[in-house]
């Protein structure tokens, strides 16, 4: 006989014993809700030892290894060794420090195993429910699209293939982009993302053209509009600009209003990269200095970020549906629409973007939202600028600190005098005081403080600054032996 | 005073009260395992009632809502209606089943809150473990590089950038797409990301031409080798072919050894989509039929189908590391390396792929490969397989029923014999029974049967089988009042 008559049991990967992994898995809740609880007692970031790594670097097992075990190895190898950026002392890169919330909500979702290609189903709905709310914060009109992909360099992407649809037509799906003397426009400042689209898109990177920036690391807008007329002049077709809405190095805010102004006098595609900051469209105080954003064709950013939804959770906002859709759309026997059941619900999520699979990004997002609320959300982005502020005040009373770049949003650049400054960043990281990162400004590599964790506070800001203090001290005297 | 002493707590978005929320979260984990324990009790599928749609049709809500309150809403609007691959009658499309161990795993990776991108951190190194085991499933060489990315839509994209990179120079990158005449080969029964990899990389869709399949739906590799032949005579330049190991429609697996002969023969990229078959290696008596996937230039497959790890977790493996990382490297000031500290261990994940901001997939599916070991996956792998047999088995044993394509691997396309099979279909997902979906075989619709889910059993492959025989006998008798 093929099939004995217990096969259910040969081949499931279900618990024989639920009550004991019941056990295991509140065990496994409880000591990651004490690591979030009580992150400030440990150090932002150690090095990993030698032997952990090695540790895996084991050849493929063929046999079980119970769960307590597996955990056991996880709480003594992995979760010690993490970047940190659950940390208030993480303002390294650009990283989010996430919420309990966020991780309760993601537990959901692992269990739901859902997956939002397509398919009639709730999670598509919650979705929808959450453009809608992204639709409101940026004052866009009901016909616009919205979709959940791994974090800003997707959606960057994403806005360029949907330009590209609207410039060249459904027909450069078919043929490609041939003989094409397209430019596009984003400021020196502009993160590399942008200019990665052009190059995954084929359109090649020297496509991009780089527009100056002013004092403020602001795109010159004057300039852009020279380079367009001269551009044309030389017969080239402008068709895209990317603002950036908080730039990666120094946060500034492009002149949204103004480029906006440009890109419809030229007819050019306006894209704002808000990875950083779209999401200061949530606290009052700061949402009028992206006055124009609501005029964009497009908008890419980050639940991950400012957000504190767990990684990863971008999103690309499309004003015009119908032209998002019609970039990605296809007709697949395997994906038939029908009016009812299962197959309903058309246009699903996989007709507006490259993913078919797809996890689901929307719950941990909506439950963020519904939990906090507007407003508490603006509150913690605010307070990290105000931190910023503070930071900004602290340096300009240390006479060995210099400040390298104005302080626009939450990122401060700053330095200490004549010293190493990324020796310094690299010692303060080691420490486990404080993980600020670095970035060249000017020609000159700058500490570089991005406050973005809701749990920062005043006295993780004095722990940083007391911290470059005391290792360049120590460094220009020579103590620490290089 | 610009700061208050307590502003840790003004901003801070970590609950007030920990036991409360850490009950709360208990809560919230019960459900989610019972849920999985129970899930047999509850419909595959049920039709969304308008009005729980209608809940999540609400504007921006700025004031906060209590964690247990949100999980309420959940547990009764969203829950309840997702497409309903964690049961074990769900055999629509190609969906994993998920593990309760994938769900707190991924618990765990949420709390972590890791961003993938860079630095040096353990999480990356569960990444590189996972990746070892890839190799070691595949027989690739030490020199190999893997990622982990959304599913086999992106890997089949990121496998196209690097055959592309490998064809034409790293020149590309900056020049693009141009003037190309280039071209590329899959089958007719390729799953549709393969073209849509070519529209998003701006080559076009026309760039890939369809090689015509065999009575078993495998590709006709006697006319791929006469295509492009006749391809190169007409001044084209054929670079690249892709493989299918387990076709969408029939699971149909292409002949990888004599495709793998013709790539090298012809200089050719061979990439496989491995989507639906690549982890067939980890069952020793379906992975013979994969032979040749060992010289796959490239790999794309997906943990989320038959390893059953929770969406999403798509990897793409690529023979030649440095070729990869020279797809997608790029050198950024707030992105540098340094010897030491957070800023070392390149390369970083972000120079093999497009995502920056990347979660910790690998920690889900590090957990599913450790807790299972690769001999339980396989057994869960052949078991969907001997399910497949079994229900070609009863379809042939019915006089009403209809095979449509030889059963290869784990799907199964059979109809009513002159039924309306959409109906059928559409029938059986909104009694909850079970559900398959449909597709096109040779110009007739299909219901198909792909069987994914470990949990799946014989009485559900007896209940589908019943419910066919049924819903065909009730509507030709016109039952149903079409």
């Amino acid at each position: 006989m093929l099939f004995a008559d217990n096969d259910r049991m040969e081949t499931t990967l279900d618990p024989q014993d639920w009550e004991e992994f019941r056990k295991q898995a509140h065990r496994m809740l409880d000591d990651m809700i004490g690591y979030v609880e009580h992150v400030r007692d440990r150090p932002v970031w150690q090095p990993i030892p030698e032997e952990t790594r090695a540790n895996f670097r084991e050849s493929l097992a063929q046999r079980p290894m119970s769960l307590s075990r597996v955990h056991e190895i996880f709480m003594h190898d992995v979760l010690p060794y993490t970047v940190g950026n659950v940390h208030p002392g993480f303002m390294g890169w650009v990283h989010g420090g996430g919420t309990p919330v966020g991780m309760v909500a993601e537990m959901l979702a692992a269990g739901l195993n859902a997956n939002l290609g397509g398919r009639d189903q709730m999670p598509i709905e919650v979705e929808k429910q959450v453009t809608a709310w992204v639709r409101e914060i940026f004052g866009f009109p009901e016909t616009a699209s919205g979709l959940f992909l791994t974090g800003t360099s997707m959606a960057n992407y994403v806005a360029l293939l949907v330009a590209r649809r609207a410039f060249l037509g459904t027909d450069v799906r078919k043929k490609g982009i041939r003989d094409h003397r397209l430019c596009a426009y984003a400021s020196r400042s502009a993160h590399g993302s942008i200019a990665q689209a052009f190059d995954l898109a084929g359109m090649g990177t020297d496509t991009l053209k780089f527009v100056p920036v002013n004092e403020k690391f602001e795109m010159d807008v004057e300039v852009l509009a020279e380079m367009i007329r001269k551009d044309r002049e030389s017969g080239l077709s402008p068709f895209f600009v990317a603002a950036t809405a908080g730039t990666v190095d120094t946060g500034a805010i492009d002149n949204l209003e103004k480029i906006a102004e440009i890109a419809e006098a030229e007819g050019l595609w306006f894209h704002v990269d808000g990875a950083l900051g779209a999401l200061a469209m949530l606290a009052p105080e700061i949402a009028p200095r992206l006055n124009g954003i609501e005029l964009a064709d497009s908008i890419a950013f980050d639940f991950h970020k400012w957000g504190q939804v767990p990684y990863d959770a971008g999103f690309i906002l499309v004003r015009e549906g119908e032209l998002h859709r019609s970039t990605f759309a296809a007709h697949e026997p395997y994906l038939m629409r029908e009016g009812k059941a299962l197959a309903a619900g058309s246009p699903w999520p996989c007709d507006f973007g490259p993913d078919l699979s797809r996890g689901f990004r929307a719950l941990k997002t909506w439950f963020t939202i519904k939990v906090y609320g507007a407003e508490r959300l603006g509150q913690a982005i605010s307070g990290t600028c105000e931190l910023a502020r503070y930071l900004e005040s602290r340096i300009l009373e240390e006479p060995e600190l210099e400040l390298l770049a104005p302080v626009s949003l939450n990122i401060v650049c700053f330095g200490y005098r004549e010293g190493d400054n990324a020796e310094i960043a690299a010692g303060i990281q080691e420490s486990g005081i404080a993980a600020p990162s670095t970035t060249m400004v000017k020609d000159k590599l700058a500490i570089r403080a991005a406050i973005v964790n809701h749990r920062t506070a005043r006295e993780d800001i004095d722990a940083l600054v007391d911290a470059v203090v005391a290792f360049g001290n120590s460094l220009s005297r020579g103590e620490n032996g290089e």
